[in-house]
């Protein structure tokens, strides 16, 4: 269960910092030198490599925010993720590989809350120092219809 | 991993009073001179201490439910919480203070299913007798567009 | 916490098989003289025996999924499945009674995400060689406008 109690916790602290946070606490959950991707469930099944998203660093996430920042576009308050519990594919003494199912809800101002995406991230997890760091993020969301202009990390 | 499985075990118990349960059981999570209060994030951010539901005991949130029994407005099986994991932010032995993400789908007999609100309790919890008990909860809706006519507790 | 733990892994394991694994190993998570139904809030309450969808031995079930691959209705990566802690209602040496809440969202292609069902799920597990098998789980779905088409298990 170590595993699990390590990942469900830095799980919580990701989603947090996302949805109602310091945005910029988002990329300290990665390795320095972690991949990210996002997306969707076709291309992931037929094994394209392209992404909506792409990084393969902790820089260029740490860039990816300032530039959201720059912009104005980020908004706190505005997506409220809801994770189901990891489920742990393999686990080692120092890091393990798990995948869980997540929803994102958008909330548009004084309008209505409406279903922003739905997915499975495909991770792979380091533990250092008692805490569980991405080294690997795959997000794969279910529908092929991602919204280009798509901001905010899932 | 004291406080986080007290804590799951005490949200899980609180939403099944209100989707599911018998809703008399609800102020029965909170203690005596518990405070609870229904605000929205941006009242919340901008530190406005006034909320749409507001209590600072239980004998109040006792009431709250026996004037929607009279009123004949509380429909179970009217709405469904989903919940993550709660986010320990303090530990003590006798309490702890956590985070926790929420969304409500508000159920309309016959028709479609809704999302009815989404957010995050801030909670209190004192333990007692290997329970935990809310002494403080404050449901921060995302949207600014709470219904007015919000009986269900949130 | 044994129950809790050993439920959390097996619900886990069975939404993935339906939602993006392999979805013939959705039986597997069924004792061989295991009941499952599927009924709604109000037919439930009002003591109805009858379901949507019944089988009281695992064989059937495997029925259930063979059918749906020959009328190639099951598309995966269509549904996505998200479901709250386990409430353990009772739980022994070899088993438990518990309680999950879910909300299920169906993915149209490229078009909009939208809510599909949510409901709770009502199991009796037993425990075998480390692993939690459900001998009975009667799916308590929320509104009583359940899809007559509905083919995907829930």
């Amino acid at each position: 269960m170590v595993a699990f109690n390590l990942i469900s916790r830095a799980q919580g602290s990701y989603v947090r910092a996302i949805d109602d946070g310091v945005i910029e606490d988002w990329p300290e959950h990665f390795t320095e030198d972690a991949f990210y991707k996002v997306t969707t469930a076709d291309n992931h099944k037929r094994g394209l490599p392209a992404g909506v998203i792409w990084a393969n660093n902790k820089a260029m996430l740490k860039d990816r925010i300032s530039a959201l920042k720059e912009a104005n576009i980020y908004e706190p308050h505005a997506y409220r993720h809801l994770l189901g519990a990891p489920t742990i594919l393999d686990e080692r003494e120092d890091g393990a590989t798990s995948e869980t199912s997540f929803i994102v809800v958008r909330i548009t101002g004084q309008g209505p809350i409406d279903l922003f995406s739905s997915g499975r991230y495909l991770d792979e997890y380091v533990f250092v120092d008692g805490q569980a760091l991405l080294k690997k993020r795959v997000v794969v969301c279910d529908s092929s219809n991602i919204d280009t202009l798509l901001v905010l990390p899932l």
